[in-house]
């Protein structure tokens, strides 16, 4: 079974003040990546540098969790979905986005969408974002929109459509519910660049027993 | 438009000789990575630990490529997809995935698959993959078959079908070949754990112009 780690009455100060902890070093990992990816290191440069991350990564594990983070929540309510590879603030594989609410540019008055970057990290034909990559992020925003706190839901079918290829760079996605009946809601949505739509994506997404 | 890049007549054992050199550094990311969702580690031993990965970066970008990786070919053939976020042996975002070729357990005779581990970093709902991960490489080992290095072909349209929520672990991927025409190749595949199939897709690929 699917279940949220509730971890008690932490108070939202303490919640802000392990992100302020964790944030920037997820953000040099994210460097990292991309360096690792583009460098042309020499022999001894590289293993000296494997050396050090390898010393890194051991500080790191000297205190940890057994196994993934999990969604954690607090008692107030304060939602730390930090491991997740699209949004998670403490995940180096996520870009991450940082997803908003409010009107769309369609007119539809909730909807929600994410502006943000795409690097080296998530190439696929070269000088473009893998399709699998913009399949990941519009299964996460479609089921943003889809779940609520109240009552979660998750991917039942999704399709996506590529429409060109997405350039690397800046990239902007958004999504709506066209409609809600009882345990599933129906979502759709798409990336675009600065030229336009490059992606559409349509989804149900489905209540879990448990949640009912 | 999508171009790969000919490196020029570059020998095999130098194509293997680079992929020594850096491999080994992509594996010791990806603990990083790991470590750095799990770690419950203090204050000080955070900052210091982003120092030394700021320090690593700094090394590495000293000498590294403009933009992206991209698909690097070499004269006599050898492909180079090392900064691919599914299957790149330079890119610690991906798992990776080893695509192998071969008849598959439905009977087909020829098709693809893949057995790897997913960890902490592909986590969506607590314990399990990220939809979009699922997809991500279900669109991936799709394409692979769809495409062939006569002819590349990138996705049109894929649908993916979640039949139960997957669990992080050990996981197979196959996809196969339903039809070809013309410039279409239709694709079928799943993903599954030990105790059957938890995705389903479909899609078809085309080729580009380019490449026609």
């Amino acid at each position: 079974m699917v279940e949220f780690i509730n971890i008690g009455d932490v108070p939202s100060a303490e919640v802000n003040r392990l992100r302020e902890r964790y944030e920037p070093l997820t953000e040099s990992v994210r460097e990292l990546i991309d360096a690792t990816i583009r460098t042309e290191a020499d022999d001894e440069t590289v293993a000296q540098v494997k050396a050090q991350i390898d010393a890194a990564t051991a500080a790191l594990r000297a205190r940890q969790i057994d196994g993934a983070f999990g969604v954690r929540v607090t008692s107030n309510g304060d939602r730390m979905p930090w491991g997740n590879p699209v949004i998670g603030v403490r995940n180096p594989i996520a870009p991450p986005l940082t997803i908003l609410r409010g009107a769309d540019d369609s007119g539809a008055d909730d909807s929600v969408y994410a502006d943000f970057e795409l690097g080296a990290a998530y190439e696929g034909p070269p000088g473009h974002v893998h399709g699998g990559v913009a399949a990941l992020i519009l299964d996460h925003v479609l089921g943003e929109i889809a779940a609520n706190a109240d009552r979660p839901r998750f991917t039942g079918t999704i399709t996506l459509r590529y429409l060109r290829p997405t350039p690397l760079g800046r990239l902007h996605a958004q999504a709506r519910i066209t409609e809600v009946d009882g345990h599933k809601a129906y979502a759709v949505g798409r990336l675009s660049d600065a030229d336009g739509v490059t992606v559409e994506a349509d989804g149900v997404f489905i209540s879990p027993k448990w949640a009912r």
